[in-house]
């Protein structure tokens, strides 16, 4: 196996938080997203998506997208679960997940790409690109904020994002509120619980990855 | 069980395909999105997000999200698998499903429901909403292509888009091109295996969801 990785990026901060979690050590290559690696021809025979993270498996199958990847190493190393213990609870953890990378991640990912002058032109990921729009800064940081309410909502009910456990869904809320800070973003003041959860996972290991 | 469908709608399709690929007859409610049932306090209290499909289990859970109700069905009810058979195929379904939901499904989305004279101040599903941004209906519709060209060049090694059988990931891609018809795309001629491929999923009796 072989993890391609960004070590400044925040996609693949996803994967190397759940690669911790599980106390794996997976060969990891670096990516020179700023200087454009990841548009080269070497690197788009791995993945047309030209994204990181990407997972090379020992047969040369290349998984991209970071739920993909976790979906991986889940199913190979099964312990500690990071996706849920029955079927009930793997639903749960899944929607939040999904959930929280539409509304969080990818909220702060329009805010950011749509603003930054070294993206111009590259407001999407991908190979094609697309044109900044500027009213997606705005909009971006509206779905950060329903993200913030809704992460403190729901943590009035568990200690984590899914309920009992530390899971997946818990390692894309934190990835999006440590990438929130890149749009100068935190969690408002009151987003008490939010911010107490915030502090008890940003303490664990696995949050220096 | 309870399944919250709206029959019109293209988000729920992908789980009413899932569940008849199953063979499941799970009791359905009609929720009117036409009419901004979704809105309501009664709907707001099941799935705070105001989108379908929503699986409610018999002990309350609510599941939102299609990717989770699919999840916690293919965990329930196992045969035929549509979600992969191990962990390197589960991988791949997971990110081929994933890839085609952002770029194909989200994409035909940011079309249709930044030009939808209906949908102003809608342009994004969830309780706040958020304003039309007429420069997305282009974008949109650039994703919409690409995702056809990569649905295209994936074809070639597979007869389905994970592999060698149906999956999730057909599911998807299948019910973002009948989508594509709202914003009156459809694969384009050169797209030849693209459309075999289409022409055998629509035969299926699940396309009739």
């Amino acid at each position: 196996m072989k993890f391609y990785d960004c070590s400044t990026a925040p996609s693949p901060r996803r994967v190397r938080i759940f690669i911790a979690e599980k106390g794996l050590d997976i060969p990891t290559v670096q990516v020179d997203l700023r200087n454009g690696e990841h548009l080269s021809d070497t690197f788009r025979a791995l993945n047309p998506w030209c994204t990181v993270p990407v997972l090379e498996l020992d047969d040369g199958t290349a998984i991209s997208e970071a739920v993909a990847v976790c979906r991986y190493l889940e199913d190979a190393h099964p312990e500690p679960p990071l996706m849920g213990v029955d079927a009930r609870d793997r639903a749960v953890v899944a929607m939040w997940e999904h959930r929280f990378e539409i509304d969080g991640f990818l909220g702060v990912t329009e805010a950011f790409r749509n603003a930054a002058k070294g993206l111009k032109g590259r407001a999407l990921t991908g190979p094609e690109g697309a044109a900044q729009i500027p009213e997606l800064v705005q909009r971006g940081r509206a779905r950060v904020e329903s993200f913030f309410s809704a992460l403190d909502a729901q943590l009035a009910h568990h200690p984590f994002v899914a309920g009992e456990r530390y899971t997946i869904a818990d390692i894309t809320a934190q990835a999006a509120v440590d990438f929130a800070g890149w749009i100068k973003m935190s969690l408002p003041a009151e987003c008490r619980r939010a911010a107490e959860w915030y502090r008890r996972v940003s303490q664990r290991p696995s949050a220096a990855a």
